[in-house]
């Protein structure tokens, strides 16, 4: 152990793979001193000359790129990069890379896949009971010192029985489904074409699904079909006893009409960590007291941050030895 | 249908079983309209002469009494009502009636039985991933515009894998432990003696569940000897990254240590639904930012009431006719 702490050391900066990071994803602040004894980074946040600049100036030498989420890896980004041949983001989202570029520019991508699965379904189901049950309200009432002078707390509503409809039945949603069976949920589903090994009523399509359930737990990824998918129609068709919970993409969902239906009590409420607009949250939003908003953290865990850690040096180590990567986006 | 209304409305009220009622439970507020289709009611707490004199003046006639947790049926109170022959609680708690009194008198008792388990146990999980994924502290960090200023919320601590200490494997407990099988968490429990058809890890004490465990979930009755069984030594046991959910009653746990190990930073949260001097809370509990508090609300929820109505009526109507008790809770 004492050996391979000092041949680390014994690496200069210089000599380790370089690897490029426009803006720092949270991982790479938490393990800052451990991805640096495994890599050198190329810090473009931290330079003072422009971004474009930056690029051009170490356009040849950058073959790998570490993001996250927040970043756009656009085709403009790529053409200034021609020896790029690995993205790794530190997301389960794609939806801010350029993948038909990166498919054509033969650049292979990592995500961190179902490193964040359960974490993101523990979210949703944290959301949902905190709804239905109002949990946020009641510690507000305690807090406040409301309960010695108002006596009950108002109902809830009982999570059992509940008709549960999960929009994309992927990892997380699957995760979601297999904790709310536990509750004695009935789930169904709908996605781009049903699972032929999945049990669970399938509808074809959003505003189905929302006309036979009594929540929507939003877990599919952003895509030009699903931007917006959660529109009117759906929201109406699920109802004014209905709840949305969104731990996947903002822009999944129409807001500004979701927004309206809270407003209107058109559905009963909401549980979302996710908005179209992030870090900024509609204000009509603050102020509802049938909602409960989390800022984007469903996968914010210490266990989670470490297992993505663990991936993206993998996959970049991977990449740099000429190994297959350990969760490649693409077939390889 | 509209025979059998008739046929109800044709009931004088006089004509119909009396029972007593000290003061209303929340279901009798809820669904006194239905309960008064069935029962003509002696309510103590409409009347303006002493309880004791208002008791002495229809000692005869009461033979059933309906109560909730949270009017002591005493020693004192059974020796007034010489004719009493059941009592009902809207409880599954049975510490508020001298049990052994109603024995020694021949008074049948019934409680609600499950009804609640299912909620209960939805409350709890509610509050542990709270408490764990900071649901409550996220929804305050939205609300009051930190995220745009201050940028990601803190990282939160993950459900799965987590070691969780069921205390009292009852109904509650069962349905606890089920929900949490469902995220990956590893359970044992403590119980007055271990359960031959449980596969679960048994310890024979709190203590000893505490020192193999990160949670403990508090989910037995109320008795003398689980007064304060969750004291100093067991939360010691339990330990700095120990968390406490208490769904059961407030004074299983020795309320002052419980604050004292909170404050100290020698557990590291608590998700709290009940409190030793309801509705009470102590003032310490208010300002802390790692526990979550809600108002003995973990049956509130308007299918659990409506469950209790129809057990409630179901238990007088059968002792009025002579028949056994739905949910008796000695052996009959």
């Amino acid at each position: 152990m004492t050996l391979q702490i000092q041949s680390h050391q014994e690496h200069a900066p210089q000599e380790l793979p370089q690897v490029l990071v426009l803006e720092p994803p949270n991982v790479f602040k938490a393990y800052e001193k451990q991805f640096l004894e495994k890599f050198q980074f190329l810090k473009a946040w931290e330079s003072e000359i422009p971004t474009e600049q930056f690029l051009t100036t170490h356009a040849r030498s950058i073959r790998a790129l570490l993001c996250s989420d927040w970043t756009p890896i656009t085709a403009d980004v790529l053409r200034l990069l021609p020896s790029l041949r690995v993205i790794v983001t530190s997301s389960a989202g794609l939806n801010h890379i350029d993948l038909s570029e990166c498919r054509r520019g033969g650049i292979s991508v990592a995500n961190v896949g179902t490193v964040f699965s359960e974490d993101v379904a523990d979210m949703a189901v944290g959301l949902l009971i905190d709804v239905l049950r109002r949990i946020t309200a009641a510690n507000r009432y305690v807090k406040a010192g409301l309960w010695p002078i108002k006596g009950d707390f108002p109902l809830g509503s009982k999570l059992g029985g509940k008709r549960i409809g999960i929009v994309g039945l992927g990892s997380i949603g699957l995760e979601v489904a297999k904790r709310l069976e536990a509750f004695s949920c009935s789930i169904s589903y709908t996605s781009r074409k049903k699972k032929p090994s999945i049990s669970f009523p399938f509808y074809t399509n959003a505003c189905e699904l929302a006309a036979n359930c009594d929540i929507l737990i939003i877990c599919c990824a952003l895509t030009n079909e699903t931007r917006h998918m959660i529109n009117k129609e759906v929201l109406s068709a699920l109802g004014r006893e209905g709840i949305v919970v969104n731990i996947a993409r903002g822009a999944i969902v129409d807001e500004k009409e979701l927004v309206r239906c809270l407003e209107q009590g058109e559905i009963a409420g909401a549980g979302l960590d996710v908005f179209e607009n992030e870090p900024n949250v509609p204000t009509e939003l603050l102020v509802l007291d049938n909602i409960v908003l989390s800022p984007h953290c469903s996968v914010l865990t210490e266990e989670s941050f470490r297992d993505m850690f663990e991936l993206i040096s993998g996959n970049l180590e991977a990449f740099f030895s000429n190994k297959s990567l350990l969760s490649p986006v693409f077939d390889e």
